[in-house]
């Protein structure tokens, strides 16, 4: 199943510089593990925003949530979640 | 360049059924032609609504222009569009 | 998997009231339907307004599309979907 | 009579883990107390968010009010609440 | 239980003076009926618009949904409901 | 004349326990001489949330925004101001 | 007393150029009416807008309202009402 | 050249009473001496909120921009601008 | 004096096509005749809307004015202004 | 390609007066570079308001991107940004 998922990210202007260096490498090797295993099937910069754009692929929502709620940055996100489904006039298959 | 795009589909109630088949006809084939042109990278319905959410992948803005504003369907939708760049933490090739 | 799921009503009023009448019988026939095939797990009138709360449990999310696009009054309704998942603190199992 | 509420958390970023922690433990017993009682009669996680959807079942407005200002995150939570009635379409009785 | 109802009318531009009035009538019927039933405690017009608040005094949702939908005006009303409790600072008795 | 006033609480989280019991304890014995005077004719507790809804009845203007700033709660209230006028439908006298 | 008022016109495209013209007419020979009785105290037009921003002095709601609602272009009327006080830093006589 | 300008005012919850009493002191004068130079043409305190509404007469966009960066309270300043013409159907001179 | 305007477009459905190509033929017209006297400064498509972004450039607020409601599209426009000033870190004379 | 881009600046208040201006002076010089380079085309201020209205001219989405981000202000700055192509009705060359 697929979601589109955006994150907005608002790290705490109390945040140390050091903090935020640990949590940007935590939440990147995160990132790339889920894209490794599959779960992470999409991930786009929004231009000109600390934002993302991506399409996740779990089994089911639980997964989803997990997967989510794991992200390093997940208490500083603005998270939208758009299900998504097989739209009956794409040509490549899913 | 890649643009994310969210279409909201509005069809007005007095169009009779054969002109909303016609028109979603050629929809499709507009769609499909895009899709083998590679302008039109992804495609996926959004879950429960009249809606879709793409992907568009053009060389300038006059042609994502042109390709929305050729849709069939284009004076019935509601068009978000979101610029994408690549992600920093991707780790597959765009 | 669940969804809770928000229908508000807007029925044209050009609608002449034997279509009114039809199409709420129809509406009536399917939501008894899905319940009784359990996919309509949970369905509540909005007091005050033409609008429902449900709760839609489904194996995914084409399923999901499919019962809500399949509404008679699908053209006429404004749905939100909230995607659920098992909350640590509930007490009953699912 | 029955209440949709969704509960969305935010807790304050100062707060210490240790005070975090003792103040889930508390929201997590109280919540499980009103399960029991069966005022607090469906319980859900919203998927990728810390927030909950659930549904109330009480006497009155003022127990309504009392159980969710007893809630521990009370002063951190944003409250949405929608009066429920029973469905004309429903087929498993209240 | 006290429920605070703002209701914003919004007649159809194609019903005609005849018909309005008529709707009118019954409208005030309506809702002088449920004053004197004691259902209707309060109801105020707001200045500079076709709107209203009101105060309903009911037993349970169920009754609220009644009145509500039971209204002439109904289909041409947006409606905003506030559930209400005693304040604690109230000197006067309920 | 009378205005229907809403006003959601918001205290800032830094001020110490004893500093918000006793600006509680000013706000109810402010909230109380009003009503006493007549000034503060209805007041009632949103349910669910720290939020009033009440209706004044004042003279003047600048006799409503006397009241209102004059809250011991004002710096920390979010208000919003409708003004009311009898409604042709209304059977109490006012 | 005073209120700022503003009103955003939308007539219906279905109004006849002649019917439109009369409309506009009596609108006009209305708000000089009321000009000339004090009522109508400021009159201004929002640029680049079919709308306008008053400021009307009224003994109370009641009397607003009347003006508000004999407008001939009532029934089309977007109205957003700010009750006014005097200000403190005012340095003219109000 | 006319234009509304309501402002919402904001202190900053850090700032200590003697630091907004001057910045309050020297708004008021700030205020006062554009009233006397003829850009600050009307003033009014919008009533139950910490804000005001006002209109100015500026030669053009940079006196306004100047007038308005210019408050002691600009910082703390939530500012919506309306450019106002005269209207076609005022009766009393500009 | 410089104002950023953006148009968005929804011509009604009802409007034939012979209408809609005249009137945007007199559009055209209109929009380039206020390009040459140099009122309308810059002229931007909103990529994939019927929209556009445009400066105009005015003595005053009656001449912005008087340009756009002669815009034959004015019936069915949504407008925005924002009033410009120069910023002072711009590099190229105005 | 160009893009509309407005940027509302929000300096964090716990900001000291000499961090703000070595920031604003960094800012200056920032966005002076890239005029000079003619990726900033156009920069104008939003009269009343801590905000401007730029017009970038880029090869791609990531220059765009860059050249956001990359704007020492860019952590206080709230980013809106509107992809805009050639309009028909233009007169002079693009």
């Amino acid at each position: 199943m697929l979601f589109l998922v955006r994150m907005d990210v608002c790290l705490p202007s109390d945040l140390s510089d050091q903090e935020a260096e640990t949590l940007k490498h935590q939440e990147k090797l995160y990132a790339q593990k889920l894209q490794c295993e599959g779960t992470w099937l999409h991930l786009w910069r929004v231009a000109g925003h600390y934002a993302n754009v991506s399409v996740f692929s779990v089994e089911d929502l639980d997964t989803l949530h997990t997967a989510l709620t794991g992200l390093p940055f997940f208490p500083f996100l603005e998270i939208e979640i758009t299900p998504l489904c097989a739209h009956p006039s794409r040509v490549a298959p899913e």
